[in-house]
């Protein structure tokens, strides 16, 4: 999994560099563990954003909040700082063999390729995979585009479907992977 | 839904009463609102507490805040401010012209009675009902045992099931009411 904070657009539409919210590397890396993902990677490629996921990283994995919540730094050690989607996708590349299949997800997907019950059956296949989420607005459509497939959006029971990115990430993969 | 601040128990298994997340009231009243919950009650005993949360909705369901992002007007409006349990249990009395039939859920569940499945169809059945969910370390045993049903906690891929409460409110409502 990636979560992704830039390239991202704002409630205009415009490309932005989203900041980094803590609590979005602790429920992801929770959701992450319970449902088993190899990795958890977070993406931005400003310098400053970098040294507070380190530092947050450091903190729960090797520092006084391992100690004092083992649980949290058994999920925070999935987390991987990388600088670009392409930086992820080469790391994946060096680590399984080869490149993974990319599957995009969004609230607003006009074109998706692929429901829940896809995505499972390209779980089950194997082979890497790396599911991709974005913060603030949503991905910037040119990585839409350039991902291997694209995920049907959440819905719920009505038009509203304005779910923060830690619950939806919590339900894909429940959908998915339990 | 409600969401119980106190009784609620820490690390150690002591009663305690937590200290409100904003998160935690974004998070989850989008999630109710985009799976058709009622209200969302919050619950503290704590006047400062009881403070915060009503400057939060004020800021968003009245103030600035409803202008920037309608959106979330529309999810922090279920919010209903309550000082504990037996207030939300009178609320919705007076509100169904009867009492909620109460469900309780907990990572660490020793003696569920009811299941996905069941909860489901507690659902279809219609009649008012209430979700109840911890903040901390989760609901206090006495909580636990005066309901009506016992929750079975989330399972993943694994042992670890350590999701915030966020998620846990997240895929329970996308698991029972899409």
């Amino acid at each position: 999994m990636a979560l992704v904070h830039h390239p991202v657009v704002d409630k205009n539409g415009q490309t932005i560099a989203a900041a980094v919210t803590s609590l979005d590397l602790h429920d992801i890396a929770r959701a992450a563990r319970t449902y088993g993902a190899d990795r958890f990677y977070v993406t931005t490629p400003l310098m400053d954003q970098q040294a507070l996921v380190a530092s947050i990283i450091d903190h729960w994995v090797r520092g006084a909040g391992a100690h004092y919540n083992p649980d949290r730094r058994v999920a925070l050690d999935l987390i991987r700082l990388q600088p670009s989607l392409q930086a992820v996708r080469d790391d994946m590349a060096s680590l399984y063999g080869r490149p993974p299949q990319t599957v995009v997800t969004s609230a607003r997907m006009a074109d998706s390729d692929i429901d829940d019950a896809g995505l499972r059956t390209l779980v089950r296949k194997g082979g890497p995979l790396l599911l991709i989420f974005g913060t603030a607005w949503g991905l910037a459509p040119e990585l839409i585009a350039q991902a291997d497939f694209r995920l049907a959006p959440i819905e719920g029971r009505g038009d509203y479907n304005h779910l923060s990115v830690r619950s939806a990430v919590s339900i894909i993969l429940d959908r998915v992977c339990r």
